[in-house]
C-alpha cells in the first residue's frame, strides 16, 4: 500500500474512525462551521459599523478572502492567493488612490472581513456541497451589513459558483455577470467534479440566477465549450475576434431591468506576459490597459465582484501578478463604491 | 502629506474614526476575538476526541500556525510561512513516515487545529499587547485538550514568548528550553518594541518561565547580547566553537525536576545553504544533520514546540527551505508524540 | 596549452587520431548517419500508415525534432528545445483543442516522426556541410509518407536553410516563405560561418528554392542586412511601421502560382514581455496576438513549417516561452492539417 | 540602542566625531569632489577631441553615470544600474545599429564618460544639497566640450533636477521637457525631502528651466500629483486616455523658441511585462513599441536626455529589463547625435 | 469526457486504431527499436575502434544516455538530463582533469555513445516491459566493444534495473552494488507499477545479480523499506547513523569473488543544498565531498555505473546540481577508466 | 564584416584614430589616470584623519574596490562585486557586530577609500600592463596613510598579483601568503593572457614578494598546476584529503620574519551549496565554517588581504554569495584591526 499522501494544499485527515459516531462528528464539524461564521459576521458588523460612522455610504467593497485551491484540475496554488493580494494593495511601492481618484484609505470605498477559514474546515472532514455552503453563507453575512458589498479574493474559479448564487439569492433576482477569462469554465463536469472550477459557469447558469453572461478573453475552449454556450445563451468573445470586437466591449452598458452586474475577473484573462502567475499559461490574452479599458467604461451598478486564479507559486520572484491582481481589486472597490 | 501605507502583511485600517465611541470599538474587537477563540477551540475538542477514540495515545502533538510577521524589524513574510509548512508536510514527494519510524497519518503522532487569525484580528485595530494574549488562550486552549500538545508554526520569533508563558502557566510551573537560532534575540527591546521578535527570550527570562535556556547556533551576536545571556543565566553555545561543543549538545538530557521541555527552531539556526528561505541570511550555521543529530538524541518530555522565521518570500522558486521547515516539523511531531 | 574545453552543447571528441584511417573514420561515420535516417524513416513509415489508416486526411502536420545549436552566435541554448516544446504541447495545463477547434490528439491532425539525433552524429566528427544533408535527407523522408508534411522544431536558425531547401526540392519548384523575426538572418556569412543562425536566409535565397521571401517583425538590423534584402528582392517589413503596415499583414494571400507556402517563425518576432526565453533579446517586437492574427487569416497552402530560437536556458521558471512556443506550433499544425 | 545600520547602498560613516573639527572635514571634502569632478573633466576632454578629430559631428551624445539611488522612497537598487546599462548595451546579443540605421560604435554618435562617484562622496559625509551641485557642475563639464551633449544614466528620478536645472542654466534659457513616467513625481516634498525622486518635477517646475512639461504614461497620481500639475502648468496624458491621446503623442514638435528640448524617461513608464526591472510595478502602462514610436516621430532639438530607475535588483535573471534600458539609450543616442 | 492530456514528458498517443492491425503495429514498432538499437551498435563501434587505435586500455568509460522519466511517481524532469549533463561536463567553466588526474579529453578515459531514443520508442505505442528490453539490450551493445564500459545516464531511478540485469548477464554472474540515495527504491511495487523508480531495487534483488547491496545516504524510508531489505538482505546505512558508519564507508572494499563492482549514484543521497535539482527534496543528506571520499577510497573493479534522477527543471538557474551530476560522472568515469 | 561587439562589460572604444597623435592620447590617458589616483589618496588621506583623531589604532582596515572582471576566461561579472558587497555589509538584516565582538561600525576597525575606477580608465584605451600599476599604486596610496591597511574587494582574481605587489614593494620584503581557492591559478599564462585570473600566483611566485604560499580548498587542477607549485614551492591543500589536513590548517601561525601575512580568498573556495554566486562552480568545497576556523584560528599580522571572484550575475535572487562575501570580508576586517 502506498503511504504517499495525495497533493494537496492541506492534507484532510480521515476522521471517520471506526470508534467515532457520525453524529459526533458530524456535530463536531457543525460547531467549527458556526464559529466560523461566527467571526465572519463579527467582523462585517464591525467594520459596517465604522462605515456608517463615518457617513454618506451608499456602497462600499468589502474584501472577503476564500483560499480554496482544491477544485483546480492542474495547480492548487491559488488557495494561497488571498494574504498575498491584501500585501500587494498596501505595499509601499504605491499610493492608495485609484485612477480615477478614489482612496482606498476611506474606510467608505474598501473594507475587509478577513478570510473564509476554508482549509481548516476542510480539514475538519467538511465536504465540498457543505463548504459551497458555507461560502455562500459567508457572503450573505456581509450584504447582510449595509452598505458592504462583497468584493471576492480567490482561489480557484469553483468559488464563483457559490458567491454568485448567494448574491443572487440574497438580492432576490438574476444579475448579469462580465466575466473575464481565457477559458469558458463551463465543463458539464470536469473529471467527475462538478464543482471544478472548469465548471463553474456550468453551475451559474443551471440555476435561475444570472441573465446575460459575457465572456470576454476566451482563447482555449473545446467543441463542448461551445456547446454549452450555446445550450445556456452565453455571449462568448473570443480573442480571435478581439480587435473587431474591442470597441462593443470598450461601451458595455450591463444590470438594468435585473439586480445589477456581477462582475468575475480570472486573471488569466490577461496574456501571461501581463499575468504569469497563474496556473494555466495560456498566450494571446488581454493586455492589462485592454481590461481597464472594460472596467472603467462599464456602465451599471456593481454590486459584487471577484478576482480568482492568481496562483502566487507561480508568480515572478517580485510578486508582479500579485500587484497586477491588487490593481485589479483597487479599481474593482472603487467600481463598487459610491 | 504622503499617502504611501507602511509596509506590512496587512495594511491596518485606522479603526479609530473620531464618531466611533471607544467603548464601541473595544466591544466589537472583543467579539471578534472571542470568535477566534472559540474557532480554536472546537477544532481543538474535535481532534482530540478522535485521538482519544483511537486509545492509547499520551501525547500527541497539535499543530497550531501563528501567521504573525509585523514584530520582525527586517523582513515580515513568516506571517506567510503556515500554509506553506502544512504544503511541505503533506507533499507528495516524500512519505509520511519519520526518520525514527512514526507515521504521521497516524492522529495519535500529529494532528492540525489550525491558524490563530492573526491578520483579520490586527485589522480590526487591536494592539500587540492583547494580541499576544489571543497567542497565549489559544495554547491553552489546545493543551486543554488531552492528549493534544502545541507544535506551533511561526511566524517571526516574537511569538515563542507568549506561547512559553502559556506553556508553563498552563503547566503550572517552568520549564528547560532548548533555543535553535543564529540570533540571541535577547535584546531589552528593539527599536522600541518590547515584542520584537528580537528581544522574545529577554521577555521569556523575565518571567518565571523558564529554567535553563539552551542557545545552540548563535554567530550574530552583540556586546548586548553577551551581558544579557550573562544577567539571565543563559547558557550560550557559539557556532565559533561549535566543533568543541558537538559532543555535549548531542548528548542533551533536559527537563527533570521542571515541567519538561520546549524546543524553540528558529529556521536560521541552519546554515543558508540549508535553508535559505529566512529574512536574516547569516553564513557559518548549523547544518541539516547536526540539529537532527541533537534533536534525535535529546533525552526529555518535550511537552510544546515551535519552528519559526521561515520566510516563503525568499525560499528557492522549489520550496527547499519550506520543506526543511516541514522535516524539523515531522521530526519534532515524533519527538513529542508517545 | 589550455585545457578548457570550447564552449557548446557537446563536446565533440577529436576523432582524427594518427592511428585511425581516414577510411575507417568515414564508413564508420556512414553507418552512424545511415542508421538514424533509418530511425527517422521507420517512425515516419509507421505514423503515416495510422493516418492513412484513419482515413481522410489530405495533409497532416508531422513534428520532427532538429536540436541543434552550435550555429548560433551568442548562446546555444535551442539545442534543448524540441523536448521541451513537445512536452509544452501535451501538458495538462490546456486542453488538446486549437483556437479554431481542431484537435491535436486525432492523428490526421498532427503526428510526431521524434528528433535528428544531431548531437549523437555531430559527436561522431560528422562536419557542418554533411549535417546539413541529413537534416534534408530527414524532411524528405518525412515528405516521402503521404500525407505527412514536415513541422519542424528547431534548434537555432540556421536550421531553416536545409529544411526549405529540401521542401523545394522535394515538391520540384520554389515555394513563398513568411518569415517571422527580430532579425533578417541575411549575412552572406557570419564571422565566417555560412551556415550561421545569421545567414541561413541569405542561403535560401541564393538557391531557387523561393519566390517571395516576406520577413516581419525585423527590428535589429545592419546596412548589410537592408542591402543583401534589396539584392535578393526580400520584402522587409520592419516593427517601425509595424502601425502602418498591419492591415496588410494580416491580409495575405500567398504561395499561388507556386508549390505553396512554408512558415518560418523566429520566436523573438514576439516582443521579449511575451517570449522572454530566447538568446537574443530585442524589445520592441509583436504581441502573441499579432502573430496569431497574420497566422489565422493567412490564405495559401502551407506545405511546410519551422517554430525556431526557443532557448530553455533563458526561459521562465514555469516555462512560459516553452508555452508560447508550442501553441505557435499547435496552431501551425492546424494551418496545415486538411 | 539599536545598532541596525539604516538601509541603503553603503553605510556612510558618521565623520563628525567630536575631535575632527568640522573646517578639517569640509576642507577633506571638499577636496574630494574636486578629484571626482577633474576625472570627469578629462574625461570629456579626451572623448571630444577625439569626435573632434574625426570630424564632422554637430552632436554627439555621451553617456554620464549618475549610480544615485538614496532618494528612492521604496527600494535603492537603481544606485546599481549604470554599469548594467553600460554592459547590455555593448552586450553580444545584438548588433550596434540602431533602429534607424545610426551605428553606435561610432564615436561620433556616442561617447562615454564614466559615472560621477556618488557613493564615493556620499560615505565622505556630503549631504544631499552639495551632492545636488556635483550631479549639475559633472553635466556642465560634458557640455563644456563641444560637440558632446549629455544622455545621463540613472540612478534614481531625483537626479533629472539637478540635471534639468543644470542643462537650462549651461545653455541659457528654458528648455522644453517630455517627460515619460508611471507617476508624476512632483510632491511638494516626499516624506519630508525635497530632493526625493518622488519631487524632482516640483523642483525643476519651481526655476525658470522649463517652459512646457508633457507627462506621458501616468497611472499612479493622488490628489496632490493632481493639484501640483495644474500650478505648473504641466501637461499630463494618463494612460487612462492613451487610445485617444495616441496620435498627438507620436506626432510632437518640441522645443521651438526655447533651447531645445530634454527628455526624460523613467523605465516605469513602460507596463511592467515590458520592464519588470523597476521598484514601482504599476500594471497599465505603455508597451515598448509605444515609447519607440514616440521618440522615433518627436521633431525637435533634443540638446540632453536621462533614462533612470532601472533597478537591476528586480530584473529578470537574463537582464531582460537592461536590454529594454540600453535599447532607450541607444535610441536616445540616435536621436541626439547629429 | 475531459480533453485534457495526461501529464507526462510527451504524449504517447493511441496508436492502436481500430482499422490498424496489432500485426501492423508491431513490426513497425520492432522496426523503429531495430533502427533504435543499431544507431547505439554504429556508435559503440566506431568509438572503440577509436580507443583500440589509440592503445593500451583496459577499460574505458562510456557514456549511455537514458532519457526515461514517466516512471518517477512525482515529477518527470529526469528525462531531460542527458543533455544537461553532457553540457556541464564540457561547459568551459572547469577543465578536463579529474581530482585525481586523469584527462577526460583522452579518450581512453571517456567515450560517449548517446542516448537510447526512449521518447520516439515510446511514442510508437511500446510498453514498458520491451523498453525496459531495449535498454538492456544497448547496455549490452556497449558492453560488446571492449574495452568500453557502461557509465549511464538517468532518466529515472527505474533504469537502474535493466541495466544492472544487463550487466550481469553480460558478464555471466553477479556483481556488488554501492547505491547511493535518499531512498530505498525497494517497494514490491508503487502504485501498481513494477517498474517504478521506487522498486528497482526489489527487481534487481529478484534476480540473481546482486550479491551485495549497500545502500548509503538513506533518510526516508517506511516500514515496507525496511521489511524488504532484511528480506533481500541487504546493507543499510542510514543518515542517523552517519557520523558512525563514516569511517567503514570510506574504506569500503568490493567486488571480490564476483563479476565487480557496480555503482548507482541517485542525486538525491545529496542533501538538497549540494544538490536543489532533484524531485525528491529531503534534507538532511551527505554532502558532496562525503560522497567522493566514498568513491575516492572504494577498492573494486567497477564494472558500470549510473547516475540518475538529477531533474533540470528543477535546478537553478545556473546549472548548480548539472555540475554536481557532471562532477559525479566525471570522477566515476576516472574510477572505471584504467 | 561582423559588428557584433567582442563580449566584456564594458566596449572600449577604440581611440587610436587615425586623425589623433598617440602623444595627445596618451597625455590624455595620463590625465585620467592621475585624476583616478588623486580621488584615491583624497579619500584615504581624509579617512585616516579621522581615525587617528578617534586615536589608538594600530592597524585599521580600508576597503578599495577593484571592479575588474576582463581577465576571467569565463564570465566576467565580478566586475559588479565591489558596491554589492558593501550593501550586504551594511544591509539591515545583520548587526555590525563581527562574531568574536568587534563593531564595524567604530572607525577604527574599517574605513573605506572607494573604488578604482577601472572601467573609466579602461575606456581611455589604457593597457591591462598599466591598469595593473594603477592598481598597484592605488594600494600604495591607501597605506601611505597610517593605520590604514588594504582590504581589497575584487574583481577577478587577477588583481590579487598588482596587490601582493605593492604591498611587499611598500613594505620592503615579502610576506607569507594564505591563498583559499578551487584553483591554484598558476598557470604560465591562460590563453595567452599573462595577466589572466588564472595566472596571479605564477606571477606572484616570480617577483621576491612572497615567502610561503598556503593554497587551501584546491580542487580543479590539471598536470601544470602541480608542477607549477613544485617549481615554486607551494604548500597545496587539496579538498582530497582536507579531513586529514584540517587540524594543521585550523592551527596556523604565519608571517614571523617576514613583512606579515597576506590573506586571498577566492568565494570559489567554498563549495558551491554555500556560495553559488561564482563563475567557476566545482563542487566538493569548503563549508564557511571550516573557512571561519581556519581565519580566525591563524596567529599573525594580517597586512592586507583581498577577497575576489564574487560574482552577483550568477547569485540567488536575495543575494546569499554576496552575504557570504561581506561576511568574509567583516571578518578579515576584525583580524586585520587593532
Amino acid at each position: 500500500m502506498s503511504t504517499i499522501a495525495r497533493r494537496g494544499i492541506h492534507y484532510v485527515q480521515r476522521l471517520n474512525a471506526a470508534n467515532v459516531s457520525s453524529a459526533l462528528l458530524e456535530k463536531g464539524q457543525g460547531r467549527v462551521i458556526d464559529a466560523s461564521l461566527t467571526l465572519i459576521r463579527e467582523r462585517a458588523k464591525l467594520k459596517a459599523k465604522l462605515v456608517r460612522a463615518l457617513g454618506g455610504a451608499v456602497a462600499t467593497s468589502s474584501l472577503l478572502g476564500v483560499p480554496l485551491g482544491h477544485n483546480s484540475s492542474f495547480l492548487q496554488g491559488p488557495a494561497f492567493a488571498p494574504p498575498r493580494i491584501r500585501e500587494a494593495i498596501w505595499c509601499g511601492s504605491t499610493n492608495s488612490t485609484t485612477e480615477e481618484g478614489k482612496d482606498l484609505q476611506d474606510a467608505r470605498v474598501l473594507t475587509d472581513v478577513g478570510d473564509v477559514p476554508i482549509q481548516e474546515i476542510r480539514d475538519c472532514g467538511v465536504d465540498d456541497h457543505r463548504l459551497m455552503n458555507v461560502i455562500g453563507e459567508s457572503v450573505k453575512l456581509v450584504m447582510e451589513e449595509h452598505p458592504l458589498r462583497p468584493l471576492v479574493l480567490g482561489g480557484d474559479h469553483s468559488i464563483s459558483f457559490p458567491v454568485i448564487r448567494a448574491v443572487s439569492e440574497k438580492l432576490g433576482g438574476p444579475v448579469d455577470v462580465l466575466h473575464l477569462d481565457a477559458h469558458p469554465d463551463n465543463y458539464d463536469a470536469f473529471e467527475g467534479n462538478i464543482y471544478s472550477h472548469a465548471s463553474s459557469f456550468a453551475r451559474v447558469m443551471e440555476g435561475d440566477y444570472v441573465r446575460r453572461l459575457l465572456q470576454v478573453g476566451i482563447r482555449s475552449i473545446t467543441t463542448e465549450g461551445r456547446a454549452q454556450a450555446k445550450k445556456f445563451g452565453v455571449e462568448q468573445y473570443e480573442m480571435r475576434t478581439f480587435s473587431r470586437d474591442r470597441h462593443f466591449l470598450e461601451n458595455l452598458k450591463l444590470g438594468e431591468g435585473v439586480k445589477g452586474v456581477y462582475i468575475s475577473i480570472d486573471v488569466d484573462c490577461l496574456d501571461p506576459a501581463f499575468a504569469p502567475g497563474v496556473s494555466h499559461i495560456e498566450p494571446g490574452g488581454l493586455s492589462f490597459r485592454d481590461v481597464l479599458n472594460i472596467l472603467h467604461n462599464l456602465q451599471g451598478d456593481v454590486v459584487a465582484a471577484d478576482v480568482v486564479e492568481f496562483n502566487p507559486q507561480r508568480d515572478t520572484v517580485d510578486g508582479m501578478t500579485a500587484m497586477v491582481a491588487a490593481k485589479l481589486v483597487r479599481e474593482l472597490a472603487a467600481k463598487i463604491a459610491k
